[in-house]
């Protein structure tokens, strides 16, 4: 076992006894299995949010890693509780679309709505039946143990990602701020290779192009240029930047300054990254 | 070693090192160790909240798991620092009624006052402390290897909760509202059979009682009335109704709102729980 | 590997996904390692405030401990990703001085310059660079493994120290202030012998000293008077005192209270300790 993990994510904060209750659950089930928090602080309901801590993480875990995700806001309503099978790994979660993002381009997978014959809430799945079902993952059992067959996940919409018709600019939209007010944009993957920039398309139906690094430049909603560069210190302390970080996504920052302060947080605006 | 488990709570946050100072002085005695956090978030020196905490997360960790609960105003005071053991568990910490309410009904347990003789610090009994006294449980030392046996922890008072004399109503108070804003109150313990509730209180000294589902409803302290139901869903968005939490508690909650902004949040006010 | 430690500090926060990435990439290469959170609130970029948590935490954690320690303002700069040898520890994280206060008086340390020969990012070093090097040597490699050796850290600024002229003062500064309003400043390491106070200073260049504990008063920057005693409860309720610290540093806090709000934080102002 020691070399199985649960990966966990939730909106449940620190506050509250909840993350750590799951825990002691799945150790009453899988004693001394790993137990690796991505984040409990997610926004309470935020499913999309929840979709895209999810993706940014799932490469950087061991093979057979079971990811727990619990955002639930239609807890105790008909939506299904799924156990997915991927490509080397398992998520155990509600079926309200929190998966999308990670398994998009995985292969095929094998779901199964968990069945869990323990009297249990109204109001705490991730308690009563997620994280029981995580643990059994965990300890090796088989997905199709936890419940029948299921098909046709719920899908979250993709963030907003388009090429112009004029091939001369990338259409996207901002994401996340993180921490230190850097903004994530939909615009991505992006990868360098020589004096290339090259979009490999998240985002489904989204073609890959590729353009020159040094034409390239962000416009934002007001109309604010950046210039698209490596690294924070690669412009003057206090400047904004666009540069493509470590999800290879676009984002928006200021060296040794918050972005997110500078532009204002408007998830959801356009952005667009142009080489014209 | 690998089925042992610490359970830690504490008041000391996450932006100081205290937290993780007593896991690395826990893992010096018992490496590998598994450590689950309840949370370190209780406010500061709210002893009763952190009991509170304590008796929600006790019934969901493995046998034999030490709970750790270190929320101690009285540091460096006469106060005892202490170890049980319970059926099935052990605690550690300070003896200020923090213990009270997950040990009540769990029959008799045996406490001894912790002795270790390493020159340790007059404000930090978490670390010199109770970290090591949990670590040498966990690894399978005797309780009466910990110091000499006492009697008679100190014992915090019970939230309020009685039933009204021509036995129609149910009073109890507003506790603590969670992350999402639903408050939990003292009326419970609460269970369904089919169309009648039964309240087992968790509170000594109130009797149990049982009434139909479908006449409960709830009054809070400025004669608004709630519906109960059995989860979020079963109202309108927007809409504010009661239901048996997760702890078989009476819950206020609003469904994909939050209680607390829409009610304030009165810790101690009074609630009723009626079927008249 | 049971017995193997990796402690985590950071700046990343808990509401990105960071933290829980670097430990699946710990994961991988160390499966099952135990892996202890230190913090990850370090204010964004403090450096300082990084290096003072990592000097409270070393004592207690186990031998061959890992610090993993990512504040990384440069990241992506010529700043140099190190890995370092103390006596019965490790570190890893960029040379930028967040080691400095950590390895004083520690004797010779073997430092190599972290040569991962893998694609990363220009902007997470903390998932591309230091969690591998970290999970390696906590899973047994050799130092001399990760990269060529360096001689010179970079070096963190003391906070300020120093003994009176006439010998009857030390005089400080202002650092800290804790999650209970407790306010650790740079005067110590203080021990208590009998009715002295022993000062063995933590800064280098200032020799320890030794003064009547029942003298010694506080003298802060608007002439506020504050007495030197050994807990809280030594003081009524509301009232100031000095105390010596859990880190053997002189502490200012309040008996149940604040001291950083009664007082207002000044990280830098200067504060005395007089027994004249």
């Amino acid at each position: 076992m020691a070399d199985a993990c649960i990966a966990l994510l939730s909106d449940f904060g620190s506050q509250d006894a909840y993350a750590g209750v799951m825990k002691g659950v799945i150790a009453k089930r899988a004693p001394g299995i790993q137990l690796i928090d991505i984040t409990h602080e997610i926004r309470p309901g935020d499913i999309r949010q929840a979709a895209f801590r999810l993706w940014q993480a799932r490469p950087y875990f061991p093979e057979k890693t079971v990811f727990l995700a619990v955002v639930d806001p239609g807890v105790g309503t008909s939506r299904k509780p799924v156990a997915i099978r991927g490509e080397g790994f398992f998520c155990v979660g509600p079926d309200n679309g929190i998966f999308t993002y990670m398994l998009e381009g995985r292969g095929p997978a094998a779901t199964v709505q968990i069945r869990i014959d323990e009297p249990g809430s109204n109001t705490f799945h991730g308690r009563d039946v997620f994280a029981t079902a995580a643990a059994l993952l965990a300890a090796g059992a088989e997905l199709e143990r936890l419940g029948p067959p299921v098909e046709g996940l719920l899908s979250l919409a993709w963030p907003r990602l388009s090429i112009s018709k004029r091939r001369d600019a990338i259409i996207g939209e901002m994401m996340f701020a993180d921490r230190f007010g850097n903004m994530v944009t939909s615009i991505g993957a992006l990868t360098r290779i020589g004096d290339l920039l090259r979009l490999r398309p998240w985002t489904p139906g989204c073609e890959p192009c590729e353009f020159p690094a040094s034409k390239a430049r962000v416009v934002m909603g007001h109309g604010q240029r950046l210039p698209v560069r490596q690294t924070f210190a690669d412009v003057p302390v206090g400047k904004a930047l666009a540069y493509v970080g470590s999800d290879s996504l676009l984002e928006i920052g200021v060296n040794q300054g918050s972005a997110a302060d500078a532009f204002g947080l408007l998830t959801g605006a356009e952005i667009s990254l142009t080489w014209g």
